[in-house]
């Protein structure tokens, strides 16, 4: 054998030998509960590999908590998490720890109650479903055969090249309809890019807090996960350039534009540091852009996209949430290199996006009344976001004012239990999302997400002030 | 140590850590083209596993190429091969393998040409697109919120009601609304099955000639392929037995019933057999049924599904392809078992297929009309088949006329050279797909697909025609 060269990439392979080594002995049962793990010279001598690497490998299963240390003795190995024990077809089941999570989320938004601030949703009543409708009407007159017909894997071209213009237009972007490609729904686009560009045992970099459901998808490849905080006004740049030198994550998913769950918008200049930061540490920056156009009083900044000369961002841009959210309807923007592998898995997932979704979609969105509809949806949804603000501001709960979104990322006392106000705001039928479930290290148990989007202007009073009336009474 | 317990999947770990270990220092050049590897005894003593593991390992390493043996001396490292070095975004790729053989056949498909006998598709003329036009305004006015309202996960519970009804009516089966999950198209589900269900280095059964789309997905995840031929009078089910037992496959992925691209149907009472063989072996049978109502004179036989009692198949009924491929609609249905795991990784895949296609399709799938298509369309079919069948009884190419579906799988003389035959016939405006593109051994040179479907009558006799003609000449 020759020497072993020293790349970052070589290093992680055999150290996923090493931990490869010891998990599946755990899973076989070879190592019980309180088995002492092999000693990292002796294993090192085994494997052929160096001491550093399998000290590395017993740090990771000690950080994921399948061994513990313990002092001047060595490692072993963790009792059975009972929280892992999960019910279903056992030998055959999936990945376990996202339903777990993903569950959370959903389950709370399940529960039906009268004033519903747990849904980061707009109320259907503010969408314009009648003119859809004739829309509709309006594309199967001009494409009588478009039931008949698939659509190619990267999209409809029609709805590409409208799109990329809009892009263009808007944002000063260079693009053609070439880098762009359709998939169904923001969520879909999360899962194709996790498939494509994450390994096991990758890192990746997340916001903290975040979309829970991003985290799902990431899990389910394996990642790790590193955590930068948002705050009002961005990342702390030094902290992420830090994390990216030691770790090398492969990927940074953001949401950098009234952030879920916080509604916090990154500033212009930290995105073109940002984007430089990514290009010289080899990070792919995934911006998750699923609300651009819901600003209250002026435009965000431009997106991270336009800062990418060298193919280190994917653009994710939802169209579809504040217009016709059933139609799923999302655009993934980047560079050609970044694009073609996602076509490939594009066209093993499912093929492509139905065809009728994205005409339906472009006709409306090229349309006049287009415009007219964002500009009322921003007025009702700041009108909402205002009853909101006033019905809490007695409250001495504290919030940054969001400049757009669907949002408030609320703190409140240490003193209240959360969990309790949840379960009697629930029981006297309101619901909120508790802001545990938005944080990838599961500490924050002082804020709360109340989304001011899906229910109307009445509702959101009452809501609000029932919420308020609840908090006073812990 | 406790000593290690012998069940299957513990030994597959094992087997997997000993491939790892040579895999990862082949590919970080520490193993270099022609070096020898480590002896059995050896790597068997320092991975302290079973010898017979290692050599397995090395067995598997051998089959795939990675490493040849030398007679009385060891095994020894490959030369890389050079249909593996493939450009593109080097060190972020995706699995490229799968990308080529894709694009063998839609390569074929796009290449525009007068007579198109590739597409195992339905003439867009044979569709009802002006009644479903017609529908789809019907249902707008129907549900005015259609546009704005999500699906749940596991598809619209009326449309699962009816069509689970339809199933119960049809095949005499035991099901309920909760045993079906909607996908986007049958892509999709297989999709969600390989990523459920195959982990790397899982031994999957399939059908030789298959569908090779699916095949890139289960490759994608890391599969490896057994092969059971498909004759016109089933499988050899010793030989499935024979497989089941040595390799215990995870899943046999088929599509018994007007098989793409023979079509071939296996028969009933084989069909009974094979569900009790995937119980015994604890084999999943993935039942690919896309276009069961596209039979001539009789109806297949029942599903696979209707003989399951203990959760060891998973029906995928496809129903939009003759219908509205646009659409695209696929029921998967299941016990409770292998459903569960499934919407959960379609919760993390896109949340749902969008509503809008669901409820379009139910108000057309529900209608009178349907059954007047289906009948209208069956005869169509049949139509076209016996015109190529006319066409080509002179050529002293073989075939099994089919029952049903959209192909004719054709034996032509050994002496014609395919790959020049498909090149002229394209020169000449007529495509058609060589077997050997739905070989997973890659060996069946001799064979054709030809697709009837697609094609007006007119151009299908002129087409098969210039085929005849064209072959004629080598």
């Amino acid at each position: 054998m020759k020497k072993a060269s020293s790349s970052t990439q070589d290093s992680k392979l055999l150290f996923r030998l090493a931990y490869d080594y010891i998990m599946i002995r755990i899973e076989r049962g070879e190592l019980e509960a309180h088995d002492k793990l092999p000693s990292i010279r002796l294993l090192a001598q085994d494997l052929k590999i160096h001491r550093l690497t399998v000290f590395r490998a017993y740090q990771l299963l000690k950080q994921n908590e399948k061994v513990y240390v313990k002092e001047k003795s060595g490692y072993y190995v963790s009792p059975i998490n009972p929280k892992e024990a999960i019910p279903g077809h056992t030998d055959i089941s999936p990945q376990t720890s996202s339903s777990y999570l993903k569950n959370a989320l959903a389950e709370i938004q399940q529960i039906p109650v009268t004033y519903q601030l747990s849904q980061s949703l707009i109320d259907p009543n503010l969408l314009p479903n009648l003119y859809l409708s004739e829309y509709v009407k309006k594309v199967f007159d001009i494409y009588p055969k478009l039931m008949g017909t698939y659509s190619s894997v990267q999209g409809d071209e029609e709805l590409r090249e409208f799109l990329s213009r809009y892009l263009v237009r808007n944002h000063n972007l260079q693009l053609t309809e070439n880098d762009l490609l359709i998939t169904t729904g923001g969520q879909q686009a999360i899962d194709l890019i996790s498939r494509v560009y994450i390994k096991p045992m990758d890192y990746i970099l997340v916001e903290r807090p975040t979309y829970s459901a991003a985290l799902d998808m990431f899990r389910q490849q394996g990642a790790r996960f590193l955590t930068v905080d948002i705050y009002p006004s961005g990342y702390d740049l030094e902290k992420v350039e830090m994390l990216m030198k030691q770790y090398r994550p492969r990927i940074f998913y953001m949401n950098p534009t009234f952030h879920n769950p916080t509604g916090y918008t990154v500033p212009a200049a930290q995105r073109k540091q940002l984007v430089e930061l990514a290009e010289r540490y080899r990070c792919l920056l995934i911006e998750d852009d699923a609300i651009h156009e819901m600003y209250f009083d002026q435009p965000p900044p431009q997106p991270f996209f336009s800062y990418d000369t060298d193919g280190w961002v994917v653009y994710l841009r939802s169209f579809s949430k504040y217009i016709s959210p059933g139609l799923r309807i999302c655009a993934v923007i980047g560079r050609q290199s970044v694009i073609k592998p996602l076509i490939i898995a594009k066209s093993l997932a499912d093929n492509g996006t139905p065809l009728v979704n994205q005409k339906i979609f472009l006709h409306y969105f090229e349309s006049e009344r287009m415009k007219q509809h964002l500009d009322k949806l921003r007025i009702a949804l700041q009108i909402r976001k205002e009853i909101v603000e006033e019905e809490l501001s007695a409250t001495g709960w504290t919030w940054d004012s969001p400049k757009g979104g669907f949002n408030l990322w609320l703190k409140l006392p240490e003193a209240l239990p959360v969990e309790a106000f949840l379960n009697e705001s629930i029981r006297q039928s309101v619901s909120f999302i508790p802001g545990i479930i938005c944080d990838p290290l599961r500490e924050m148990r002082s804020w709360i997400r109340l989304s001011y989007s899906f229910v109307n202007e009445g509702q959101l009073r009452d809501g609000a002030r029932r919420l308020a009336d609840i908090a006073q009474r812990f």
